[in-house]
């Protein structure tokens, strides 16, 4: 189903490393060139290692955040990944900052696009990323909306994994074998300093669901030995020519 | 995802026909065997068509359903199905009859199963073999049920396309491009004599269905021209390799 | 929608007072001709009073039961009330019991039929006779059943309120006004010696049904001055002629 | 329940012609005045065919589109459509833009409304549509609101039938029987000449939903011989005086 | 589970009387102050009464549900009522509004918030009450804004009961007794001279949750003898040290 | 809310190893006695490890669950382990065996439940103990069972972790921190000699949940510092006197 590039929208710089890391890793390593975009740095919400230790201004906390979140896509071999800086807790686009997401996914031209869950109590950031993908994604498809540019087609979004899936109503439909790019994915968490309490934490989902993954593919009657894997939820069906 | 095999577990004679017909002849015409059971002939319950004329005797509803099964199976170009005669309306089950319908998984090992819904408020029997399947795959997982025999692996359950899909909660996943085989699957749909008011209904939905195959592979910006497709709801996660 | 009969199928001799009892008068009173169907009396799970002042025989409680349930469908003018003595706590039926059942839907051919809710975690036996509701009607319909007997319509199923309806998932989307019987209901709820506990309950519940009738059909606009109403929960979709 | 006008909210200028084109020529039919508020021309998001033609300006398109949609009303008896000019792919409405809404929902006083599903992950503003006529519907209740101006009542808010029904969670809870006027329907689909691709589908629509209208009032046990129907799915719960 | 402090946010200058009020009182009664915001007064949709009797400006109604709601705040216990003014029918906060309602939440350190349900068509003030409410929490917890400034915990945010539970999807998850602290509850809903019709209703209400919370704690086999109680749906899971 | 004695009813002998084995052993140390039944050894389904060496007769592999379990109950203190051996994949249990399971609850009087979710497609043995627990509940509760015995309370069932949770629309609501008794879980799971494959996967699983349990008491701004936890969710509400 794949198509030849694909796209994360990120609601935190963050976010992208934990949730989808193994998948930009190993996508990327097959020659889809994928593309990030973080719609903030997460400088307000999920930078409270820097505001703890004092003496940041809120500019310097960007800063940091975005060094990290640009040295974990190198370690996830992602060329591509740019910062919109549009402020977090709350997240908020207006009209022309959507239009620049649109014209992204224009440019881009996924074949499918990687975000958050469509529900997060704890964090309506993610939530109104989704909302905002789901929106972007249909003013993008609009043959009216800027005549003459090229429009979108109808690339999959995935709903990767939220923290405490369960809480969020969040039900994976696909988990991806990451072994081959754990060591990359790993790498990238190191990357974000600011949020070290996570590393071992993400590992161990990681590992979990590969434990799924080989479950899912035959278990013990001969599943495939994947040792780490990322689950995701699609919104939409997929068209097969086989089942 | 798929295997070398197809399983089909069809409560009525007839569900086989409207609701995966499509899924069995494209498989078929590229080398995947799909196996067809049949638990009951659907004798009570959906020959009305017969009863109302009179004269039948219940042997005689099912040799008549029998036939016009086969003939459809034939049509799609399906050499293995076979008739459990276990009776509808309600059909039911004993231990011995799970152990039968156990035994079948094993010997076919499908790569997928299809079957129906898990809800069917206007049919029970449906619900009922939704149920029956996840019980009976489990069993055949199980390395301590008959020890020597080889056991089953995690192979996909598709619930195929039931009557009135909104009231049984039935949510399409996988669009399955079946417009190859649309010739087939009608000729099929026409051996089933006694329903002939659901020969342009199933028609209806193959083409509607190719619509939705159309709009989520692309739509107006490039979507691919399926003619007719077959819908389903898969019960587990899938394993991939890419997204 | 209704027809000239309607069916109540209650699982325990007192379930028809509290949560249609206003129906069944309003119905009666309409010519409308009701059957209660009590599947048991409730002798074992719903007599704690009778049991606790002790002394009683199992038969000497349904006897207790069974006159309190006739005394209560005498207040509601129905003059048809049975009793299939089936047991509860757990309730049960094996074939032959769902086919007398099958023989009372073909028999009173109800326009339409009321009953419990689909899910009661407190009480498995009101989720049982939901389920076999569904399964009895589906049999009643089938024309190889008795082939000869007259086969059952399409009746609405309407899920009567049960104890607790948030933890049920009961979503009411029928409100009856049952202010012209509520006399009779209260004189019917008063029948219940053994459940003093729950009369003024369900009087408040039909005060608030009453304020849900008012606010719904029009609220402080206009709504209909219903003071006692009843709420129902439709299984099937309903056929109209005009919206 | 049904008042004496009725009411259609449509995001763009076609919506209504699919979803209930046979409600709206059915009530008009028996002197119920139907009144169409459109609130975009689709002019961006569904005009594709003439954006691919190419040589049209934005406001080509609208009339292009506003012909089309009155020719369609015309075609269905409805004397009084509206268009508000509103922008779609995205739809949205300010303050101003809701209160004139609300005027119009005081103005016109419906026993019922017409409106988009709830949920529509392809194209957000049907559901914002949705909100909308929710949100306005209250405000329109508000004593408070205009004082003087007559408020609205309770009218019931049916959300008609979506496209892709399964993946939007809609679930239709009433078929109206719309075989006399399918005629007009049909007539007023094919005066939306730039969505040819449609025509068939929503034939194919109307012509299945007949089939669940037979079904469901009584079936082989003899159901109406309806041969067209349009689904619906209520909001607020109804209010009765019979089940 | 309980801090020191609790906050109650209500859309409108009543709906926390009829739906938290024992809550509000029997905390109070044990040192734990409450602090209630009121956001709006509900003075163009919940004034009906006084809009009626005509020659009321909007000030004025704001001003006789302001006594109002303060003089139930006084018979409740509750020395810190505070009213936000920010309109209704419909509700709206803009950036600075929330910064404000955040700015009493690091203020007051609530150990638990109560709030409106997640979904209400009737009333759509009372939804958007419960996603800011979400909103603010997470903006709260945030060092990066007003750095400085306390920030908030995680307190738990229940759902307390709307009006017609089962339309909202309202679940309770937890029983609150309030016999002690009926009288107060009472003597606060007799304050609300608007609303008279609401007096029995939530009396009713109080009454029947008072049943639940016998039959929840016990039952027929000794669950505590509560006359009234209130309902809550908790939004977060709790954190406990034996079951 | 709970007593002075705990109830686990496990499906397969090491079920309640991996689920609440904290639970166990924290009740345990402060007091409150836990009685764990096993129905089954899982001796055909989850005994693949012996299946796979060969050379064992069911009643050895039996025993050799049997012995595992024992050690387990053990290493978290419980001096109250019962096996009932009433055979897996399928689970069954007749009148009398759920008769018996009765008794035993009566016996224990729980003051808490614990058992699997009320969902498992891929395993019905679950599904089925949920349910049965559920029913015999019910009967416990039936002052006419078995008239003199002392009939059960309302004790709160919680459904503990089931394998990939979010397959089974399971949502923890309770977080129970075991930091103190991890040790001891991490001793009995090694009893499990033949599901080794699962040691690491719980140990990630509690750690996870620990963080969860964190996270949720207060978080960066101040939770606790549990290392492990167990998550839970309730099927009934809970009775409290404050939030």
């Amino acid at each position: 189903m794949a198509g030849k590039t694909g796209l994360v929208i990120s609601a935190h710089a963050a976010d992208f490393v934990w949730r989808c890391g193994g998948a930009i890793a190993l996508h990327q390593s097959r020659g889809i060139d994928m593309t990030v975009v973080c719609l903030s740095f997460g400088e307000r919400g999920e930078s409270a290692k820097l505001w703890k230790q004092g003496g940041y201004t809120l500019d310097q906390v960007k800063d940091a955040r975005k060094a990290e979140a640009q040295a974990a896509a190198d370690a996830l071999g992602c060329a591509d990944i740019r910062f919109m800086d549009l402020g977090d807790y709350p997240l908020h686009l207006d009209r022309d900052d959507k239009d620049a997401l649109v014209d992204i996914l224009r440019e881009v031209q996924p074949g499918f696009i990687l975000t958050h869950s469509q529900r997060d109590p704890y964090n309506t950031d993610h939530a109104y990323t989704y909302a905002l993908t789901i929106e972007c994604r249909m003013i993008a498809q609009a043959w009216g909306h800027n005549p003459g540019q090229t429009v979108l087609g109808a690339p999959q979004v995935y709903q990767f994994e939220p923290h405490q899936t369960e809480q969020m109503g969040w039900v994976p439909d696909t988990f991806l074998d990451i072994s081959d790019v754990w060591d990359k994915k790993r790498a990238a968490i190191e990357c974000m300093q600011g949020q070290e309490h996570l590393w071992d934490y993400y590992t161990n989902v990681a590992q979990n669901r590969g434990n799924h993954f080989r479950r899912n593919s035959g278990g013990q009657a001969g599943g495939r030995k994947a040792t780490h894997a990322e689950g995701f939820q699609s919104v939409f069906p997929r068209c097969v020519d086989a089942l």
